[in-house]
């Protein structure tokens, strides 16, 4: 599982997990998904077929770990003042991403592969991500809601929507971020 | 479309679709998922494999077609003598047997198939059950959630569990129900 949380980096290993990645992006931006071969992904990465087949086993194991990847925070949320501001335009641009094409493409990838190594990687990197936002708003001294609490209460209601219905609107998601504040200010009244 | 909402009973077209979705959960049931082909399930069912081919196209949308009718609620949920009652066994049993090896396998094959009309009928028959439920609490002048505010606050948060992190305990979803509970009374009040 070492290799999955990515090998050393600069390492020759890191430097082709770096080119395969790359090469499955190229490729599912120029193609259809269901076109995506290993051997095609190996050529344009300059790699053999079987140096995929044996570092991922399969082409979904692979596609998954380039969606895992690709949902990766490269940002820290953004400061709006106060933990209740970050939130909502944290849980915003969430929604918007993940009910994207994009995004419900690489949400599948990620729930296609066997396994739950990549799914509860996504998760982490939002308790990651609302975590910082409530750090921040301790540190200001402010009542912020639990971070289960928000993955229950906000998290879960985007991604369930997006897959099992219909994307909710940014106004739902306001009102859901409303819900998780009003029950840990009502507590703290 | 309409053949996905099941042909017309006793017909040949609803004899042929039966003894498909037989064959496959048959053999589901006895070899691993990888395993199972359409020839293999046109040979156990008595049919050509091209009349598989022609009605469901691939193996995916099969195994969610036969998934997303498991999954098809055979009870009325059960009365407890409230809705508050009603809701809370309905959903202890709904996440005791998605979270079960055979729950997660079906979500799996739903998520896995093209296009958005196999999970919207599993997020459907969610809707219908909480209904029956509702409209018995109305019926007895009980305040009872909308159902938006169940499948957000209780459905969601029992299916993202599952299929991105651990599945929550019973004792979670008591106060995922208590919690929808909790915002419709103090409304009312």
């Amino acid at each position: 599982m070492a290799e999955r949380e990515g090998p050393r980096p600069g390492g020759r290993s890191a430097r082709v997990q770096a080119s395969v990645h790359r090469a499955a992006r190229d490729l599912l931006a120029r193609m259809d998904r269901a076109e995506v071969t290993i051997p095609l992904i190996a050529a344009e990465a300059g790699v053999t077929p079987s140096t995929i087949y044996r570092r991922w086993g399969e082409l979904n194991e692979l596609l998954a770990d380039v969606a895992v990847e690709r949902l990766r925070p490269d940002m820290e949320p953004v400061e709006t003042g106060s933990g209740r501001g970050d939130l909502l335009a944290w849980a915003e641009q969430y929604a918007e991403e993940m009910s994207s094409g994009i995004g419900r493409e690489m949400i599948r990838d990620v729930l296609a592969a066997e396994g739950a190594a990549g799914p509860r990687r996504c998760c982490g990197y939002a308790r990651q991500q609302i975590a910082v936002i409530a750090g921040r708003a301790e540190a200001r001294g402010e009542v912020f809601p639990d971070i289960d609490t928000i993955l229950d209460g906000v998290i879960a209601p985007i991604l369930f929507r997006i897959l099992f219905d219909e994307a909710l609107g940014l106004e739902r998601v306001g009102s859901l971020v409303a819900g998780v504040f009003a029950t840990v200010e009502r507590r703290a009244a």
